[in-house]
């Protein structure tokens, strides 16, 4: 994939910001392949391979070591031809059309809301259960919204080798912040939730990632810079999320928190207020996020509580000034906590401030897709 | 002053990122020089003229017209000797000494909370009005903590050419916040504040704003970045704010916040929690604002308020996703204001949402301190 990898950045430091898949994990072996050659392995097709989700799905597939006993490399007519190497091999990238899903067990699905909206429900019509990271079905009754580390339990009717079905990746900026809330909210009950957002720009694509280093180079060189992407200035610079403003002011990237949020929790009463902007980070989200509890909760209980959560690490080393930051979670699997501290401004140990960081394309993309997969197994 | 002005940038925009004074206003006329040169004019003292706030001071002096008979250039002893232009003279920086005050008026200070400690006390004693930009008065009981378009009668006890006195500074973040937050705060009471912050570079000084350019040209060609003021890499990430965490989990800078508040708006009941984050923006301040209100506030009504505020632009525009950012108030007077809408999470109107942002250098340090001075005349 030309956008994600190029020869002439090749620092530890620049890859660590952006760019090339991690190296192959400790447990990545060849008598794991083999297993995952097995013929009882579910047949997998990725959606919208060549964008910086659908790299990352192959990424993570690796990673995991996911079983499969084959695998399909999907995209747009444009892409259709074009190689792409998987774990030793090649793949001929196919157009997507009705008849890709012939056979397939799963999907995952990365292309766009439109391309999931119309292919979403052709491939459950033939059995295969799709896990889809747009935002076209998180809202329909019926269809689980899944982190699995939170409510895996909410996709327990679907399996298979059945009728198929539709699971939703929830966005990325509500998997982090619950990654981090849920536990506590589990023991304390979040009553209401404060949520103002530091993302990066990975969650607009690889094209928007792209168009940040070229801005800031230009703006590095006196030069006017590249506004296609976004329509303003983006490097040394922030704005409000670029998601489109409803009639009540929120942007849709914020209703999605507020909205999500009370699904995955099925909790209709938890209250969120969310304030999302785009920071001139490369690909992991950042977010300050204040919670009051209906239960006192003092902060050392809940440290303890966080250093106990799955897919979590608490970085909170108040003497160093040591916390979670986008470039140390890059790439990495955890959602990072820190900052863990009782909230001045509540009585009775009724609140928490907290700063989360999670990788985008990762935990907030793809890993929580294939881990819905996982699930499945 | 070599480190803020190279040659090599002279696009408007890369001016515009950081550095260079903006250019002289419209009213900036030899007619108006004159009239600053009348004898009844103050004596000027800058302390800390070679710094970045040191040389706003000087740039904000000149576009506000401020009137003086003399002005003294103070600062280390490493900088004596040098020379500064002003408004069209050289001057020679002296040492700051416990003489440089005689026969100075107002002395503006911006060379750290140490120096002010040391020297503000021996210039009030010899009758100067010293205002303060670093901390170190801050919350001393009997020194007025200012902004004058908050609460500008609190330095009422403080005469020029009297016994002297001391008035603060606040410290930037707090400014850029309340210049939004006072106007409701007046119109419905906050009774709660929550506040998460997105920090320039400038706010840790010239030399910070330098690392920040510098580390992004370092990772942009692959190499590790030079990490001398703060202790990880600036370029494309985030990290909570360095100043030191007190035992309570709040650091500095986030309680300044919280006190500031309460001594500004003489109001000790009201409940403030912030979580304060340095972003890579060169210098202007971004802050997300929720505010709880005894009284109800409908957003209409708030955005009325805001536009009729003194030193205050509402920019929200929703349709055009057009709102505050850093580099839209770069190098300029007023606070911006935009995402004004009702917040979701609290019943009845009781809550709103804003994004603030303000130039660090200019409203949050030498403009206000300017101001204060206008004040005295």
């Amino acid at each position: 994939m030309a956008t994600l990898t190029r020869p002439h950045h090749q620092s530890h430091l620049f890859t660590n910001l952006s760019l090339k898949p991690k190296p192959k994990p400790a447990h990545f072996s060849p008598s794991r392949i083999k297993m995952s050659l097995q013929e009882t392995a579910p047949s997998v097709a990725i959606v919208g391979v060549t964008g910086a989700v659908g790299q990352e799905f192959l990424s993570v597939l690796t990673d995991r070591n996911f079983p499969y006993r084959s695998i399909k490399m999907l995209a747009s007519k444009r892409s259709a031809g074009k190689q792409q190497t998987f774990e030793g091999k090649n793949y001929t990238i196919e157009e997507l059309t009705a008849e890709s899903f012939d056979g397939v067990d799963i999907a995952l699905f990365s292309a766009g809301g439109s391309i999931s909206k119309e292919f979403g429900p052709i491939a459950v019509e033939k059995g295969c259960v799709v896990v889809d990271n747009s935002s076209a079905f998180r809202m329909v009754d019926g269809v689980p919204l899944v982190i699995p580390e939170v409510n895996g339990d909410a996709m327990s009717g679907i399996k298979l080798g059945g009728k198929g079905g539709l699971i939703a990746n929830p966005n990325c900026s509500t998997i982090i912040c619950l990654m981090a809330a849920t536990p506590l909210h589990r023991h304390a009950k979040v009553k209401r939730m404060v949520v103002s957002t530091y993302q990066a720009a990975s969650g607009a694509g690889a094209a928007a990632m792209e168009e940040l280093e070229l801005q800031t180079r230009e703006v590095l060189e006196g030069k006017p810079p590249t506004c296609k992407i976004f329509s303003q200035q983006y490097a040394f610079n922030l704005f409000s999320h670029n998601a489109p403003v409803q009639s009540n002011g929120y942007n849709e990237e914020e209703m999605k928190l507020v909205k999500e949020t009370r699904k995955i929790w099925n909790n209709m009463d938890v209250k969120v207020t969310a304030t999302c902007i785009r920071v001139p980070v490369m690909r992991a989200h950042a977010e300050s996020v204040n919670l009051q509890f209906e239960k006192p909760l003092d902060e050392d209980t809940a440290r303890e509580i966080l250093k106990n959560a799955p897919g979590l690490v608490v970085i909170d080393d108040r003497a160093s000034n040591h916390f979670p930051t986008p470039l140390e979670v890059s790439n990495k699997d955890d959602v990072a906590v820190g900052r863990i501290r009782q909230d001045l401004s509540q009585e009775g140990n009724h609140g928490l401030d907290i700063f989360v960081c999670g990788d985008q394309i990762r935990k907030g993309a793809a890993l929580n897709a294939v881990q819905i997969a996982e699930l499945l197994l």
